[in-house]
């Protein structure tokens, strides 16, 4: 029981360090010192930074996932479930937790943190896909839009931390849905 | 003339070191070694680390701002610039060499480099949301577009790398400008 709660601390302060420094900014030691835990539950339960980076990006993209499908996965039709999850509230200024990992070299360097990148962003194409679908877009069209719509999110990210206004995000998301549902009305 | 090519040695070298590590992960050390030129040279230049960011990224935002110009500041019609735009050639595994700032903590809480990544997307905000402007849109309308965008190439960039595909972005830029000329041919 304290094993498990010690391994979800540590987890859970990884998750937030690497939410606001990065994964290479951020040292073991400095995770030891959040999660309160003692040094020894850290190398039990994760040998190596990667371990840990490994764990606690993993469960981020867990949780990220979760959320999305709260919007996209309903009863609502297409349409619906898709500008849900577009116009979600996000907190702008914070970045996507998942996304702003691709501009850690740290991260990019390590082939296991990459693979829980890409499985992040390939299943939710895969998902923003078919519900694309479901509103009678042949299959390439589809793809190009749900790519085009996690683009929105993960670009509107970039321009509300550059510019340090979360409107920018929503700006983003309110554009992109104007096209989406006038063309919608236009077929 | 030996002065402006030791500056101009490292504000590039910085400019490359910036964009493949990122600022923060980048030692003044590092510039020194890269630009080969003499140590003296890089203090009295940019007596800090700040002095010498703000410079390479400065030169970083003027040549992105430069290039998007040859797409967005022709004579063409204002949605063929807009597709020239979106559509142009981008190293996308790379990502953007000034957005990609935007996950630097040390850029971030740097306010001079702050101002100098804000410039760069107010001023693009501003020239898309003209061309916008010019297709009929109102002002609002036209703005929101801009955003998105603006939010396109910058969430491709992110898809792309964190899928290693720069396939990724294109699609992204497909998607959308396939919404754009359809609204085009409705209106």
């Amino acid at each position: 029981m304290s094993t498990t709660t010690a391994r979800d601390r540590l987890v859970g302060a990884a998750q937030d360090l690497f939410a606001t420094q990065g994964v290479g900014a951020t040292s073991p030691r400095a995770v030891l010192a959040a999660s309160g835990v003692g040094q020894g539950s850290l190398y039990h339960h994760f040998p190596t930074k990667h371990d840990l980076a490994v764990a606690a990006v993993g469960a981020t993209v867990d949780d990220a996932l979760a959320q999305a499908m709260r919007s996209l996965g309903t009863d609502a039709p297409a349409i619906e479930r898709l500008v849900a999850y577009l116009e979600r509230p996000r907190d702008a200024l914070a970045g996507c937790k998942v996304g702003r990992h691709t501009s850690d070299q740290a991260v990019m360097d390590d082939e296991g943190l990459r693979d829980v990148l890409d499985a992040y962003f390939v299943r939710l194409l895969g998902v923003l896909t078919a519900i694309f679908r479901e509103t009678g877009l042949p299959a390439d069209v589809a793809r190009d839009r749900a790519h085009a719509a996690l683009a929105i999110i993960q670009g509107g990210y970039v321009l509300a931390r550059a510019t340090q206004d979360p409107g920018a995000l929503t700006a983003a998301v309110r554009g992109f849905v104007g096209l989406l549902t006038t063309q919608e009305k236009n077929t």
